[in-house]
């Protein structure tokens, strides 16, 4: 049940506060459920610790995950309006992002998706929030939309003190060797495979 | 990035809307993390949706998950007072149930975990809830706290559209063979692996 103590203390040189208050890079990845909801999952845990939580879905669809973006609406009022929790903001890809607006529905899914990083690595540089949600992130990296190396370097050198959850099944290799955790989801048995369809409150 | 549609149509007779509306029994296993936080991340997405949820807590500690359950302390008032989402109950073993209110820290574990079962059990036949989270309660079935078989007739005869979800390590095979939907968290890498503690707002 406990996850325990640390198994062994790393000649690092730092102190043990300072090894606790080392910001965390997590990755969820794997073909299973639970990658996404885990990082809800966390995030909501932020947000009750106080933290800036801010989302970046890296979806084409902005009909995916709507339960969780009402849920963290909700929460992000009861922060603006009730001073409880952290900020929050959820941001997606969809047909543009919010900051750009771009017209119509014939968006360009990689320049959006590089925009997308390209605002987060600016984030990230000013310290903008204290816990990022990079949703289905790895898609765009396997595909070549967004350079590996220039995120693996970004979130290497962020500065302060933020965490930071990526998603997404086929995480490259250079980004698991940067993460501090790593947790692959992996499908033993779904509901689908017996001809379920997805429901309310289940699936989103 | 989309889980897709049904592989095969199962020749059970139901109709899609029928199967659609079957509801899940998920199990939540494996040594990674994430088993409970993704639990709490399906619970979040349910409450959004009108649910009524419950969470069990099949801890020995009542210090555990604290940033969750004050999570959804705030969700569960905010139906309460302004009728968004759906309502939630709280409860953990600690040092005994709520609903017992044993006196002492000398409880008895092996009687208490029995005892939060036969309330769930109550609850499901009395369909109190609609989405249920047995969190770590593979100990007590593991431990032979709990009877496995009477726990997987009662979870399979449970009546209306009951959600439960389980989470915990070494989840029995009779259970696993129960469920609808069984993903494996996988640790791959974790930071206490290097000698790191937990930490408010990621930890708890």
């Amino acid at each position: 049940m406990p996850e325990g103590n640390p198994v062994r203390v790393p000649d690092d040189g730092l102190t043990t506060r300072a090894r606790r208050n080392t910001p965390v890079l997590a990755v969820h990845t794997g073909d299973g459920k639970g990658k996404s909801t885990a990082a809800f999952g966390m995030a909501l845990r932020a947000w009750n610790a106080g933290l800036r939580v801010a989302v970046f879905q890296f979806v084409k669809s902005a009909k995916w995950k709507v339960g969780e973006e009402a849920a963290f609406g909700h929460l992000g009022r009861l922060h603006d309006e009730h001073g409880v929790g952290g900020a929050v903001e959820w941001h997606k890809m969809g047909a543009g992002w919010s900051w750009t607006r771009k017209a119509g529905s014939e968006v360009d899914h990689a320049a959006a998706a590089a925009d997308g990083w390209a605002e987060i690595a600016r984030r990230l540089a000013a310290q903008r929030h204290d816990f990022y949600v990079l949703d289905e992130f790895t898609y765009p990296l396997a595909w070549g939309w967004v350079d590996v190396d220039e995120v693996v370097e970004a979130l290497t050198a962020r500065p302060g003190h933020q965490h930071v959850v990526i998603t997404g099944r086929n995480a490259p290799a250079r980004l698991l060797d940067a993460a501090d955790l790593v947790t692959e989801m992996t499908k033993v048995k779904h509901p689908m495979d017996a001809g379920r369809k997805g429901q309310k409150g289940i699936e989103w």
